[in-house]
């Protein structure tokens, strides 16, 4: 179409699980079929931009110093669930399963891909477990040779007075999935995490 | 997450083809994956925003006065694909079956929707027929009752001396589709439209 039309396409094809197409279809939409959504959409971008920041706490996103979570007295805030991700964080909360409190990592240890225990958040996890407050660490990490490292890398810097139970989220057969449409690792994963059935 | 991030998926979510969840995972790609690739965004769009506009000739995008294909030279300035929107033009394009040039009436003539001649470019189709350097009009209308009122009242008003031929795109079967899986519209579009097989 245009130079301006073709670099709004090429910046919306960079959004995830966006291709060429609907990144065209999009922009159409913008420039075409809704023009008065432009602003609106530029004005919701700048203000998040602006105004979303990290929680100085627990590392997901927040518009003042604490996020919403973190400043929920109602929470329990004995219990953290560490994920590595924000997105994580969301599937969990979708759940609906968990009334704790969090701790995003921002990553994983991967010493492959050079990223070490300075790279990571996780300096403001082990000044939360100073503080004292905390009762117990659900590592929802991923089930992969980088979180195992990490969930390693966690214990071993917590104290050792043992006064903070660390979990680790079970690992097994997703919801509705049967053992014949599961990999291997899953499969592995399932049989070690194997419990008494009475 | 915070109020910010929910306007920003709000308004995300107004993009054709995306739903809550990909609303999202583009808002949490944008401001925490890929905080740079937001800045970028928000000029792409302010910058498309700005600088595209209406071809004055034939009503498509452009950033000057005429859009690249009314500029182009090398374009058959004789003959002229009518659609009804932007997005039909740029299939049409995507083919590589068409070397013509185009004319786009933002809409179709409909009654029952309160759609009249003058609320769409026709008008302006209408003054370059009178110019007189057109030879044919392909109307590229769809197939219904409301692209058929629209081919009808242009036939009623173009110039009665018949030097500008109109066609109108051919109906039936898709590519690669059988009989079976059409349906009833189609299956008579493609009987009304059968021609001699020698």
């Amino acid at each position: 179409m245009t130079p301006a039309f073709e670099r709004l396409q090429q910046q919306l094809k960079q959004l995830p699980g966006v291709g060429y197409r609907s990144a065209e279809r999009m922009a159409l939409h913008l420039l075409v079929g809704k023009p008065d959504a432009l602003p609106v959409l530029i004005g919701a971008l700048e203000e998040a931009s602006r105004s979303v920041r990290r929680c100085s706490r627990c590392g997901s996103l927040a518009e003042s110093e604490l996020c919403a979570i973190c400043a929920d007295e109602r929470r329990d805030h004995r219990i953290v669930c560490v994920v590595e991700h924000v997105p994580d964080l969301v599937a969990v909360e979708r759940s609906g399963a968990y009334r704790g409190c969090y701790h995003v990592l921002h990553g994983k240890l991967s010493p492959i891909h050079g990223v070490g225990p300075g790279d990571i958040n996780l300096a403001g996890l082990l000044v939360r477990v100073q503080a004292g407050e905390i009762r117990e660490l659900i590592l929802a990490l991923s089930n992969d040779v980088e979180g195992e490292a990490t969930c390693h890398y966690l214990t071993q810097h917590l104290p050792p007075d043992g006064a903070v139970k660390v979990t680790r989220i079970g690992f097994g057969l997703p919801s509705g999935g049967g053992v014949l449409y599961a990999d291997s690792v899953t499969l592995k994963s399932a049989l070690d995490a194997r419990r008494d059935y009475a």
